[in-house]
């Protein structure tokens, strides 16, 4: 174990965190708001940070799955300590705890808050928690794109494709030049957005805000009531319609890009994904209009909006879905368990998951009546290997258990049954809301420091695919190499 | 497919029941309730479809894994409409419906009640109902230890063992021999709670009646406050132990007989059971203790005998759980998925197939650092079959997939989520009561004649290990033999 490989890339992370952060301190300038002085202490804090961090010297220049493993989860905690300090700085919170959970939840694109009224903080550091969205967004891709398939973790094994194939994970050869075109890709849909929100009436500040919570299936606001502020159809279709997209495995979009539209659109995770998205949105939409909705066009839209912001694990709302009858919401509560497709921006335990679940299922049934008969799991035409799917089975099995301890602590906190398992849920799965106590029209606020910590574990957790942060904290002899 | 053999075995099954019913009328007879008619009449019918279906020629004389699956459901399925009739005929329920929810909540030993008020209902009635568990409990014995097994089903090849081990299936070589041993430890556990009731204080009626639904793990009363109507500790401590018993893997028991019991106490699954137990009333207790209760021995009494009723799906209640604070019922809710063990006449997704998910999450983390060494999952120095292993994984996946589904389904009841969660985890893990409207102190009438009637499914469903009933209902094309 070379500790010195890892803080030193720590440290380069942390000096790009501190340029990240330089148009945050512009719009205060520009503003004029009392959050430049925040803004100028953590860049150098930052800075210094990064560069003693970098100087630390390393034995050597390759680096192990454990190194790896470590950079990614220390990197996520580290880019949220540091980027927690400009909201605790410039007083948006009133402790250190708070602004690390707001940290978090940014850089893990999950957009639960605990801040009760977002409107009176100024318009830099409601920028930095957005563009907090947009860089975590960022790094995921990378990270379950061409890191993960790499080292063969919690089935992520099936994106371990020796050529771009439907479900293909190396793009491009080398992972460097797979982050280059996914930068391309993620930097396009972005730019879209923010044209299509614009025309829209939405003002360019806005549109840059809402756009990073939706292509990083965020959540963050700059009004309390989310999305629903803005009363215009067109922009809430447009931020319904993107989040979506954000869902979707961006290889896909690669291969249109490449002109392999035929194999992009038969991508069977793909289809289970719209399949799912259809299906809530049709059961939701009846079922407001049997309940308390009277138009068509306004119950699409609403079941619409809500369905892809939480099977996206976006969490923007234009309504207060806590408020809709049980059977609608016992649909969400189902999204959230299952979240978006891999190599998306979105949470949850993957559209893809869930396919190899049914198809293994549908196998088991089969070989009750012919026992003799093994027949492989395949995923667009490619038979998975023994070792992804026991990583997908191990994944599931490791949610449920962490989803239900989580349950049983946070309980603790006093809150009734389904605000307790609905916070698990949505900071588990990176959604943001939940129901009960913790719906769209509150906060976590009210949960204790304590508490707040743990729920910033499960974000990282859920974030990084549960066994990066397992790594970490596993008996040293497990790791030990015989 | 050979419909014979099971029409006439569903024949032998109706006679038999006939027979069963006699107890019940003897008592209805020497009590001199208007219940007398409903059970002559019943036993004629079952006595007539009996002889009529065991007259249907059959062309072979084995039977087949298809043919097996159908005489398990379907006997289940026959022996609960018929079952059903008594308490429909003497007026104890307005509806059929009604009265075949209560009956499979009886032979599937759940113990989930639609009736508001018992204690109006005749003694011979109330006996009935109870008979139902203890003659499910034998059934479900011999079908998880001897029936399963053979046929390989849901992760039941790990019983699959060539001699009698710790985790033992066939006990004996031939599923007669093992049926009588299993019958020999059922009746002998039955006689020792009986006569330590009777010690106790209680009339020989209801120490009769208690016992079976404790045996059985199933949980219906003769009185509306369940054992909490009996105030005596004795009697309740006697009740909690005895359901701690009876959600241990009977093969276990076998082994004690045997003098092997070193090889029992060292059961992996048993152990796990009882560490899961103590921890479960050590947080109940400390919980209870920091909230409302003041004596340590009422807080251990009440969450002892709640821990263990949960734990084994008996579903007996000596307090109303529901007024507990949301840590200990979100204890009991996690308890509620785990349920007891594998050969146990208790429900739930069984604590073997914790254990073996457990070891597999283990050596996914293992393998995230040594890819090369795939070490075999072992359950009491066994190495698990890689069948076995898919079983578990498919039916962790099918049983979530399940729960889900039907908390959707039975939201459209509009009751709140909690409401319609436990009450799924209630019915699917085959306990009795949930939380919310469904709590200890009150019942499933509310419900519409759908919801109950999903609910009997979701009972069988559990009962049967899931894939028992899956396997009526697939596609012909998928058991065709080709």
């Amino acid at each position: 174990m070379d500790y010195g490989i890892v803080v030193k890339i720590l440290g380069k992370l942390l000096m790009l965190e501190s340029v990240l952060m330089l148009p945050s301190l512009l719009i205060a300038m520009q503003r004029g708001t009392h959050d430049i002085k925040a803004f100028i202490i953590t860049i150098l804090i930052a800075l210094i940070l990064g560069f003693s961090f970098n100087r630390v010297k390393s034995r050597e220049k390759s680096i192990t799955t454990k190194e790896g493993l470590m950079i990614v989860a220390l990197g996520w905690l580290v880019l949220s300590l540091v980027g927690a300090l400009p909201l605790w700085i410039s007083g948006g919170v009133s402790s250190y705890v708070d602004a690390f959970f707001e940290s978090v939840s940014g850089f893990t694109t999950t957009g639960t808050t605990i801040i009760e009224n977002v409107e009176i903080l100024p318009d830099g550091i409601l920028f930095w928690r957005s563009f907090t969205h947009w860089i975590g967004g960022m790094g995921i891709l990378v990270f379950t794109i061409s890191i993960l398939p790499a080292l063969g973790i919690g089935g992520f094994q099936i994106f371990k494709a020796e050529s771009p194939g439907p479900v293909a994970g190396k793009i491009a050869p080398k992972i460097a030049d797979t982050a280059k075109i996914l930068y391309t890709i993620y930097i396009s849909i972005t730019i879209t957005q923010v044209l299509l929100l614009l025309i829209g009436g939405m003002n360019f500040y806005d549109s840059l805000v809402y756009t990073f919570g939706t292509v990083g299936t965020g959540g963050f606001a700059t009004k309390n009531a989310s999305v629903g502020h803005y009363n215009s159809s067109y922009i809430q279709m447009v931020i319904g319609f993107f989040m979506m997209l954000s869902g979707i495995n961006f290889s896909l979009y690669y291969m249109l890009f490449k002109g392999k539209w035929r194999e992009a659109v038969k991508d069977e995770e793909m289809k289970l994904y719209l399949i799912i998205i259809g299906a809530a949105v049709l059961g939701i939409m009846i079922n407001l209009l049997m309940t308390s909705y009277n138009s068509i066009g306004h119950a699409f839209k609403d079941s619409f909006f809500q369905v892809n912001s939480i099977m996206t694990t976006t969490g923007y709302s234009t309504t207060d879905f806590n408020l809709w009858p049980t059977f609608s919401k016992s649909i969400l509560f189902v999204l959230m368990l299952i979240g978006g497709s891999a190599g998306s921006t979105a949470g949850g335990t993957k559209v893809i998951r869930l396919l190899v679940n049914l198809k293994l299922v549908k196998r088991e049934i089969l070989q009750m009546f012919h026992p003799r008969a093994v027949k492989p799991v395949k995923i667009n035409g490619k038979i998975m290997s023994q070792e992804a799917i026991e990583g997908i089975n191990a994944f599931t099995v490791l949610y449920m258990m962490i989803f239900l301890i989580s349950t049983i602590f946070i309980s603790l906190e006093n809150v009734d049954m389904i605000t307790a398992i609905s916070s698990v849920a949505a900071t588990l799965g990176n959604i943001g809301p939940g129901f009960g106590l913790v719906g769209p029209a509150s906060t976590f606020a009210a949960y204790s420091p304590i508490a707040k910590i743990w729920f910033s574990i499960l974000m990282l957790l859920g974030r990084l695919e549960l066994f990066t942060i397992i790594a970490l904290i596993v008996p040293t002899k497990w790791s030990r190499i015989n």
